[in-house]
């Protein structure tokens, strides 16, 4: 294996969007069920990237997506008129979602032997933001707005090997969703699972333990730096 | 003063080309004098650059148009059978570049209080490389190549400010170079100028001391820290 590059979804592979969002929730908005409700808008993303993708949207960055599908949940929720003010605060949580325990540590001892970068559907300014947040080492900042593409497409995948300058054989694509790895495969990287459990919280359906497809699954990014670094 | 951005021209700027440049040269083809012939190749730069920008060329990254004008110099200079060999390790002794000696704990200083991108005409993959070289800390990789055009025209400053979230006034352009800092303050950019004495060596004319158009002139990215952190 030459892998020389490790690529990183990371929402809910490398930072725990959920308790993120509902504490912000929690704070703003104190009347509604928050973790209810980040659940719920997060359920808006894959649909609201979808309409993106079929061409019914513009390309739009996450920030927007977010905002449209956050003014149709507070008004679900009974809180249409929360502020303005509220309203962009609420966009601005995802900028700064708290990192697994293990995710600093796994990423500082993979950067020693890989060039490592996100590769996100969030853009680079939230990502930007989020590193700075967390203290996400990233060699650089891979995004969908890059390629004007969300995951899925394959122009993420083969562009983030492009811009690498690497031939997509020699990257490795990290991510906690089967499906993702999925896509990435399907353009000819290299795939790790990551068994996030508590992406959803303790109440939802449990995500798979591994990846059957991947070529390796495991339970944390420094596990993932044991097994690559050796 | 609200900058939020620092965004740094890299060659000559932040690593010292020509020394690295010319130890390869020494190095790879020792019957040449290295401190000429690189600064031969640089000369070529800026041509070969404005011709993808005039649109002669089709786009091409750094790694390409470094190549395209080594065959020729090689020629010129007297090894016309220079190996293929030798000429692609020449090519990447632009990946590998040192910083100067300030450099570094510049850039820890101001990533500390700033949001710290590379904005060079190098490509993605020759700019991650150059930082894990030589440790310079972006908080990401910002290229000419994410844009399709070359520095000097707007859409890489507008892009960089777009791509960071920010207007154009919270993005600070620091370089060594004063065309590259005019092109910045045209599309509203904030300018810091870095006075740079040795980029082309002790026998050239120098550069200006500082730059009277730019919001500062230092001599090194430690000084600018020091006056932007306080």
């Amino acid at each position: 294996m030459d892998t020389r590059a490790l690529v990183f979804d990371v929402f809910g592979t490398v930072v725990d969007w959920r308790s993120g969002v509902a504490h912000d929730i929690r704070r703003l908005v104190p009347d509604v069920d928050a973790e209810a409700f980040a659940d719920a808008w997060r359920s808006q993303y894959l649909p609201s990237m979808d309409r993106v993708r079929r061409g019914e949207l513009p390309w739009m960055n996450l920030d927007e997506l977010h905002r449209a599908s956050l003014d149709v949940l507070l008004a679900e929720y009974g809180v249409p008129d929360a502020p303005e003010s509220v309203r962009a605060e609420l966009v601005l949580a995802w900028h700064r979602l708290d990192p697994w325990p293990d995710s600093v540590a796994g990423l500082e001892q993979l950067k020693e032997r890989f060039v490592i970068a996100s590769l996100s559907n969030g853009h680079v300014a939230l990502l930007v933001n989020m590193a700075k947040h967390g203290g996400l080492a990233w060699d650089t900042v891979l995004s969908a707005e890059l390629f004007g593409h969300y995951k899925g497409d394959p122009e993420v995948y083969l562009g983030a090997a492009r811009l690498l300058g690497l031939p997509p054989e020699q990257v490795m694509m990290v991510a906690a969703h089967v499906d993702d790895l999925a896509a990435a495969r399907a353009c000819g990287l290299r795939t790790a699972y990551i068994h996030r459990p508590q992406e959803y919280g303790s109440k939802a359906a449990p995500p798979p333990v591994s990846d059957p497809e991947a070529d390796l699954s495991v339970h944390s990014l420094t596990e993932l730096a044991d097994h690559l670094n050796t």
